[in-house]
Order: C-alpha cells, then structure tokens, then sequence
C-alpha cells in the first residue's frame, strides 16, 4: 500500500523549491534553497537532504514518503538522467533520479520543469479530468508539456514536447539559445518580448514610455507596465507576440487536437493583454474543422505550488 | 473468444477496395468496387453488401467475421460518423459505422484512411513494434497517423492528425482545399508537387523537358519521369517539395520526438529523388537534442493492401 505522502522537488537554475504533498494535493510544508550557491553537487545534496529531512521531522513525515518527484530542466523521464542542463551550475549528464534515490532511500521520479506543471495541471488545476491539453509555459524560455489520452507524452527519447523550439520564421528569424533560429520561444519567451521592444524601439519612430529606459534593460515586465498604463507601442508589442502564439497553437491543433491549452508562467500573468492577441490568431489561423472546439485559458495555479505540486505527483507513480 | 477474420475496407471517393483477413494479417480474399457510381448511398452500401458476402461465401468466411474496419476519408473514430467527406459522391454527415453494422449485422470501427494505413504499418508494416512513430502520407493530399505510447493519436474531437495541414509559408502562402492559405499540403502532395512545376516553368528560364507538356496538365509522375531521365530542374522540383516536407518533420520531431517517421503513398515511389532532400533538411533543422535519433524511412506496404490490412485491423477491436 503507498505510503500517505510525496516529495515535489521544482529544481531550477536559481532556486530549488520544495515540499511534502498529501494525497489529496495539499503541499504541509515547503521550503527552498539557492541552487546556484552550490559549485559541487555532492554539496548541493546534501544541504537538499538536510533541509528536506528538517522539514520531514517537522510534520511527523518520516517514514511517511512513498517517492519524491523532481521537475528539473532536460531531465529525462525515462532514463533519470539530465542530459544538457544548460541552466544548471554542474557538468552534465547527471544521473540525478539515482543519486536522490540513495541519498534519500526513497524512491525518485524526475521529468522536465513543463512537464511537472502539466501534471500538477492536469492534477490539481485547469486541466483536471482532461485527457487532451497541451501546457504552454512562458517564462524566461517556452516550455510544454502535452498530454494525450490521458497520459504525458516523453516521446521516443523521454524529450517530447520541445514546443518552444518549433519554427515560427522560416527566414531571417531571430537567433535562439538552442543554436537555431527563428524558434517559437526567441519571439513568445519573456526575454522574446524583451528583444521585439528594442527591435520596435530601433525600427520605429512613434513615441513610447519605453523610450525613456535603457533599451538593453528593457524587460517584459516593463513592457507590461508601460502597456497597463496604456502606451500603444507596448500594447502592439504584447499583439505581436500574442499572434505568434496563437498562429502556434493553432499547429498544435492540427497535430493533437487537445480540449485545451493552459497558458502558464509569468508572460499569462498579463492577462487580455497577451490572451487577446493569442485567441484572435488562433481563430484566424486553425483548421475549419477545428474552429471553436479547443479552449485556450490560463493556469489555474499559483507558479510556485504548480511546480512542486507537479513533480510531486510523479512521486506516486513509483514502483517499490 | 474472438471469431477467426476481419473485414477491412478502404473508401476512397473512386474505388472502395475490401478484402477478408486472418489473425496472422492474410488477405485471404479480396475486391473492389467502384465508389462514384453509386449517386444514392443506400445503393452503394448495398454493391458493397452483395460483392463482400459473395467473397466470404466464396471462402467459407460466413458467421466468422469478427467485426469490419473502414478507412475513409473524414471518418471520425469516436462517432463512426463522416462529418465532412469532401470527396465523396454523398452528402455528409453520413453515420457510417451504424449502416454497415445494421446492413452486416457486424460490428464496424470507422476511422480515417491514413490512420488505417498508419495501423496497417504497426501491425504488418515498418512500423511493427515502434510505440512512437508518425505516418505521413503523400498521395493527392497529405495525410498522417500519429501513433504515440501504442496509441493511435485520436484527439479530442477524434480528428487529430491533420498535419498536411500545419502551415509551412506564413506569408503568401498558396492557397490550400482546406481554404487557408501555406498548407503542408500545398506543397508537398502530388498536386503540390505539379503546381512548383507550373511555377518553377512560369519563373525561370532554363531548360527542361517539362517544357515539352502542356503545363496546365503536368503530373507529379511527367516531373518523376524528366528527373530520372537527368532533368535538372525536376531534379530541383524534388529538391524543393523534401526540403519544405524535412523542415516540417523536424517541427514534428520537437512535438512528439518519434522513433521514426515513414513516408507513405504516391510520392513515395520517388526514392531518394524525394527522400534525400527530406532527410538533409531534417538534419539541418532538427533541434540538437534530436539529432540523428529519428528514422526516416519508406512505407513497407503495398498501398492496398496497406489500406485494406490498416482498417482491417480495427476488426479485432470491436466489442460484441
């Protein structure tokens, strides 16, 4: 029989959040620690045991663990291993699932950060009880995590998903940190909506409130503020970016035909600003036969508790 | 206990092709009729009737059908309705499932026609054994079959895998059957393949046998037959139709990173004067992770049967 708790661990290159997670969802106690802070990560995990454990003996959760789950960047589900940790400070591959789980004597699942929101989606948040949705995660990058039939979709490799590198401009796109260029996440990423208002700023002359920051600064959340305060070149930014999406998403549809996108991180906090744009395109651009059928919403679940929660479902998953 | 055959059937808006088939995937009889003959369907289903008992009869398959599968253009697996049969001869939707089932007195599984080829390779084809792969198919139109986990890819309205219809050119696009404008399909069927020749004589000026056609009439078999008699800008026809099909995969790969991909259908006879540039634009524009991992390779089916054994195989999952 499982025991009655999981481990969610949401690793990323900055920090590393955690906690314990009840059958039915609910995180008893959670914590972080500063990734980055460790050059070996021998050191790394043993101050993640540590204060896992502290926080374990807090609850009375000893004992208690069925498995721990860890959403981490190119971390491979089927292999446990992260294979290209571009964000993370150690040498890749790391054989991450093998090392938690005989540090810990506990069980270890890892899948990528989007996947582990797409699950804790699925679980907890906007997707509950669907088969078909396709998780969009716009933050510093565009993460996704696909579902069919009910089950995430790893591919082949354990790598499936990669949306945020399908390509949006054939010709003359912008340069993306995977080595290609004209990816999905160089225009709809944070930094993507970054780069558009510098490329707007140099090419256009109309005045902007973005004119008066350093243009190399210059941030999404910037571009949102300046927009909220009703600046016309920050809004056409959020249209450009939006309608790059949705002609995205509409793709998609053809590929999966899923019952809904869930838009999720930072870019979804800007509400109608960035969903207006996405909707529009989309309904422009998808097939006829498709035409109304898929929702397109944002999470329903703070950022924070979406990763931990996510990963942590995967904890139940584990075979003794 | 399951009885010993299958009926598989293939409608097409010409010809219907069906044959009877054992569990080992043995056509073991096999005919055709003519699908535009027939103006009133009640007709068409009863040639279909009389022509399938007279092939049982004739092998002593009578009350031994286990259930019958048909592939058919727009068939919808969940409702076993064709919503919107663009080529065929009857007004749509038609609920084909219940008429045959009722006129058979068999239970009968609808899908459409290149999820049945996609079936017919998994269970008899290239594909037998992969649990990830997608089907393309490169006829009049181009269709695919997305298989993932095991699992054909349905969706949530039952017409997932419609990825002759992703948009390949964003801007002045041809114009595609679908009504939108850039389709896979534009470019990349038999008639996609016959309109870059019509564009290709219309824009340059060097020599080619095409010249010698009347170009309202040039056929995806005159452009194969000038590039295997050495012509150069035939040669170049395929050149252009794989690299625009090898790009697009590519994207394919990042969604659902297949073990392979197998090309299916008319063009796919042409060989390497096809498969070439296919795999040299994969290459190129796969992401890094991918690389070198998927296979792209040829349908290893005759198309009939391929057709005929693919909905066949939908017969064994009908429940009594």
């Amino acid at each position: 029989m499982a025991k009655p708790y999981v481990i969610g661990i949401d690793m990323g290159g900055t920090n590393t959040a955690f906690g314990i997670v009840d059958a039915r969802g609910n995180v008893i106690a959670s914590d972080s620690i500063k990734t980055a802070k460790h050059s070996n990560i021998d050191d790394y995990i043993d101050e993640l045991y540590t204060e896992i454990t502290r926080i374990m003996d807090a609850v009375g959760a000893e004992d208690k663990i069925n498995g721990i789950g860890i959403g981490a960047p190119n971390a491979n589900y089927y292999t446990g291993v992260i294979e290209d940790g571009v964000n993370l400070p150690w040498p890749t591959p790391i054989p991450l699932a093998d090392i938690v789980t005989k540090k810990f004597g506990i069980p270890c699942i890892i899948t990528n950060d989007a996947n582990a929101a797409a699950i804790g989606e699925m679980t907890y948040g906007a997707a509950r009880g669907m088969k078909d949705f396709i998780m969009i995660t716009l933050g510093t990058g565009v993460g996704s995590g696909i579902v069919i039939n009910g089950q995430m979709v790893y591919g082949h490799d354990g790598f499936a998903g990669e949306l945020g590198h399908v390509t949006v401009k054939r010709n003359n796109g912008r340069t993306c940190g995977c080595g290609r260029t004209g990816c999905l996440e160089a225009y709809c990423s944070a930094t993507g909506v970054a780069r558009t208002a510098r490329e707007f700023l140099d090419i256009r002359k109309d005045k902007s409130k973005l004119r008066e920051l350093d243009p190399d600064s210059i941030t999404s959340k910037d571009v949102y503020d300046a927009a909220m305060a009703g600046d016309k070149l920050a809004k056409e930014i959020f249209d450009y970016t939006g309608t790059i999406l949705g002609e995205a998403l509409a793709d998609f549809t053809a590929f999966s035909s899923p019952e809904a996108f869930v838009i999720f991180g930072g870019l979804a906090k800007s509400g109608d600003l960035i969903m207006k744009p996405i909707q529009e395109a989309y309904d422009k651009n998808v097939m006829s036969i498709f035409r109304g059928k898929a929702k397109i919403i944002f999470s329903q679940m703070k950022e924070a508790d979406a990763a931990i929660l996510g990963a942590s479902a995967l904890g139940w998953e584990v075979k003794e």
